[in-house]
């Protein structure tokens, strides 16, 4: 068994009895700073990976990440089939390759039986997200889609909030992604960036896939309302680009809750400026990635509450089981990736020991979720192609 | 002659010979806020005003206001011909009526001589803002239109960084308008919102003409680009209502500019939520209204700088002239609204000497951005009837 | 009567059945600020100024403020005496000399029976504070002392939660006033900086009787504890100068509760940072100057609360009462001027009517509170002479 | 080698040929978040540890870190004696116990030739602090202080600003570190509190030598000066207690720069207050731990510069490398842990490679600045014996 047999449902995530062995599909920063975040629970080591097809990237990847050369594959294809053979093979992938190799390695590795925590957008296509929605059925894998950021402590804490009531019923979402790094014109030609507006790697989207997704599932997750609807127009800002760097959308959420989603790449000063506010009859909430640590609340009539971390004041035991550091440390985005692979982990030995745990328990964006995204990109494609039209997400 | 024989164009207002008697037309506590800021100039004397035509409460606001009972009148129909009559009779009026009364009130004073600072929306039919237009240019009258968030240094200065250069060509413009007085569902009966839900009073918007003309016109000075198209949706949050409280839409400005514009008063923790953003090819501007001593400016590339009031300190000279505090005080809207009344003060003046000041000189809004206003409501009603299609806005 | 018969205590500040004459002793910006201020409330009208000895200075006055030559007078000695003989003489005065000419006119006027609204520090002379207490005594005339600071709306609440137990027993409180205008080197020979630091005019401290008394007094006031006791040291920073152009200080409040008081205009980047934090045994109260429509509250064990000026969102009736605006329209600093000329109009109106109106009604800073800066002061000069001794301030 | 053969000094940190092997001297929270960090930076591999000298607790420990029962040690000097005799033995001990066993242990493995990275205060003794200076020098073995607040970024970027006269001469520096976990009265039995009051465990002072020292090394190390004198006094706030709950410091820095330094566990609302100001006569930089991700720095008469993490953007590559996410993702306290752990691990490396690298390419707080820790707590304690009058600190 790799968990104890009795869990606090309570408390803080039980240890494992042994670190569950991770192999990495890809490379690059975001590759970088999932290791470090799933090193940092230490319920996870490394211990092969398909880093690079060429020979020599490969073989420099295996001293960067200290694993011997027969552990790091030319190919995900390669990975799956021995490592899925070896006794110590890797429990799970996390697969952080361009958007167009997701389905592919994905699929591979779930073939084999191995569980994976998979970037977004999950794949470019719907037929292929549908395709990994039943692979996961039908193989019984876990399946983890890089949602990070609705594994904030605040969000969780926002979520809690709207599903006891806190704010009444809710009458408006509006959530929106501000980033600034693709301003310069001369910029499209970056390797770092070109193959984010390369319709052969990137998609039918962008801007829309790239960061639209996380703030579309945000609102979904902490509103605990699926998007139903929306309408959409792309804009393409400043130097001509082959994908769109912005968007608009309107949206509706389940029970036809009005609401607003943009993301764009161009607006200077914008780091992190991912926003989400959720307004109802009684309250309301905003949160701010660039003040991760922070949850505005109010409730109308009262003076706002700025809600922090730091336990028995305004956080709950299930949301402070997400939090690291001691009360008046401030927590960024790697302690958030960490407890994205802290409930991967959890699942991944949970279905080793046999057993399933609830999506209340553990709010690690599935297989599902995923989907939801490919869906939001497909909406949005279809809805900036009439014009930008109402239609529906399915 | 009112003004002195020179002005100097990069230094303060200059003082007047005397004050300008200034009439009231209306009442309420936004009336009182206007004539609070009045006097802060010292421009400006109160001496006549038409501030019901109840006797009881006529007799009343003569008490209040320090005003002989023949200078408050019991229409502003009487008003208009009597003060234009006296040798010492009002040189202006502020109309601060429900929106249905703006253009009779208007009209009457114009027509008699006297210059006008009409509340917005201007008026609740485009025909009428038309008539207002012409009516204007007939009798050469001053017509300031109180759009006062245009009149914060902050605002003043966003439009001078923009008009220099400073973020270079304009890609994307937001603006949104977050209130949330009226979250309630058990409100809309009090009687300082009634009349706001009332299409026989505030037209056929409610949402719209009161803070989203604000918003637009805030976008569309700071960034010297008129709004020349939109598409929009109205809905409404929370309890039933005879009018919008709530609105989205999509914008262009001149050039073909992308944006977005949203207003909304159920919106809980938002008071005064008016926030511009303004995205250009080389940095980018913030304001909030909320925060309004402070500006946002971003050079792509470099931190971001925050500019606050105080001459020397990225302030402008043109600018520092609406400063009324030292450096380190802090300054809210009723300075903003004497800005607004130090610049009908010297336009009021210069007509009576003869002159014209220019708009860069002083950023009056006048009677055609109120009409702006009008052609925005129009706008979104047909948009909105049409479902969101794109219109023009003419 | 200059009040109404009847007064709601609960409710809005009544009407005055005439606005009170005010004259100006002095000149300069602060004049300026105070003049609009008091023109604002629309409870005072100045008629009548000793603003300059220079008689080509003292015309322009006169049509700077709309003033008759003959209510524009060559000293202060000479407007007390005809002002006091004229039947529609002025009712107060505003003084806002440099410091060594506060106790002379100040004494002019009580003794002519006029009503005084005095600059601090009071006087540069312990005695002579001592002496302005007594002639107020026995003139029984109204004395107010412009520390302005403790007429904002969310200063009063704060005094309010403390006095109603809301952060419990007090433990520390903690005053600073942070500015950076006399940063440059080569600053201290400009007109505006130089009387403020020669002992002639200034008195025996620059920092401490400017920005050190407001600060001093805010703890106080909305602690509702007096200082007692501190130890003090001054300091030049930069360029040399005649006095203090900063200060450091330990307190004791009464009931030996300890706390700092500091001020500088040596910080650069701090441009009116008044910052006042009271901190109980049950929580803590937060108020910055450059966001003074902020009260940040915290109950240990609960989220902070961000209380913000609006009736019913956590501000008592008593402090709407000083909110001019409607609810999310930003203020400062001259509706804080305006509160205080106000609530000296409330004072003086009563005087007239032969009532007294409690001082939990009216906050208006008296002569006492005018002397405890000077004695801060006086206390401040002593401990750094003894090497930051503590002393007693008496 | 464990350091390549040629290191970029102005690039990021290179990577290592193995993991070092680290042990753990202590237990609780903050030895979990710093095996979080040191395992983040994959540097690092925790293979020993002497957890409690309860063999219950240490099996569970054993469990909890994956460790072998023969490596976890009920004593550290057994851990000491074996692990140097192993072959592969740990390379460094990371030292977490109560304050009172630092000095024991830490000599204990520098004697047996192995690194050190020890908690804060170094000791509670001087002489103590004194012998484990002259055993770093006679051993030549690393020692680490934990002094993880130097290790922001951004707290980098102000040393960087200020040792290039980005600010001029400095003419003042104010640190302070209020925490408020410690406010209720009944709190002071609580485990986690109890050993911190304990004059036994914690040494002479409490509040001085936990968050005091975190906040006096902050203040040098960023401003490139030492301290050198200090008055202070204690003070105990709320309920009864053996040690200070607070205490209040005024500051000299080299070249008699005078500042203030203070801290506290009671000051409700504020959980990690660790506030840095450093004024000069050009400019100041302030930095908050509560908003860690930014830096406030103002050149006088220009706006003030908000400077966030992110290359290009204000941030030189020399700081860059401490930046472990993407721009635009806020960081937290974790990622300074691990730029402490990544230091203390080049520092490590080079030493068994026989090198020695410049502090300037590491910030790495040393055992020097951990004997400063204690001789201000030791200038404290004297000071505040003698009713804070000013003392050496040497």
């Amino acid at each position: 068994m790799l968990l104890p047999e009795q869990i606090d449902f309570e408390g803080p995530f039980p240890c494992l009895s042994r670190r569950l062995r991770l192999g990495v599909v890809g490379g690059g920063r975001i590759a970088g700073m999932q290791a470090m975040a799933a090193r940092l629970t230490d319920r996870w080591e490394v211990v092969a990976g398909a880093f690079s097809s060429d020979p020599v990237r490969a073989k420099s990847a295996a001293a960067e990440w200290y694993l011997p050369q027969d552990r790091c594959y030319a190919s995900f294809a390669e990975m799956a089939t021995r490592e899925a053979a070896r006794p110590d093979g890797v429990d799970a992938v996390m697969i952080t390759t361009p958007n167009h190799l997701h389905f592919d390695s994905a699929r591979a590795f779930l073939e084999a039986g191995i569980d994976v925590l998979c970037d977004k957008p999950l794949t470019n296509d719907l037929a292929e997200a549908d395709a990994l929605v039943e692979l996961v059925q039908s193989t019984g894998c876990i399946f983890g889609v890089s949602y990070v950021m609705s594994c904030f402590p605040m969000i969780r804490q926002a979520r809690e909030i709207v599903s006891r009531g806190g704010i009444g019923k809710i009458n408006q979402i509006h959530v929106e992604f501000m980033q600034d790094w693709m301003t310069p014109d001369d910029f499209a030609d970056a390797p770092h960036v070109k193959w984010r507006l390369d319709p052969a790697k990137s998609g039918r989207t962008s801007c829309v896939g790239d960061i639209g997704t996380h703030a579309a599932h945000l609102a979904a997750f902490a509103s605990d309302l699926a998007l139903t609807d929306l309408r959409a127009e792309f804009h393409v800002c400043g130097a001509p680009k082959p994908l769109e760097d912005t968007f608009f959308a309107w949206t509706k959420h389940a029970g036809e809750i009005p609401g607003t989603l943009m993301a764009t790449r161009l607006a200077p000063g914008n780091r992190g400026g991912l926003r989400l506010r959720i307004f109802g009859s009684e309250g309301g909430l905003e949160w701010d990635l660039e003040e991760c640590d922070r949850l505005k609340f109010n409730q109308f009539g009262a003076p706002d509450q700025i809600i922090s971390r730091g336990h028995g004041h305004g956080v709950s035991p299930q949301v402070e089981r997400l939090v690291l550091s001691a009360r008046g440390f401030p927590e960024g985005v790697i302690e958030a990736w960490g407890n994205l692979y802290t409930e991967f982990a959890m699942a991944v030995a949970a279905r080793r020991d046999g057993l399933e745990l609830s999506p209340r328990y553990l709010g690690l964006p599935r297989v599902a979720a995923g989907r939801d995204g490919v869906r939001l990109i497909d909406a949005c494609v279809r809805s900036n192609e009439a014009r930008g039209a109402w239609v529906e997400i399915t």
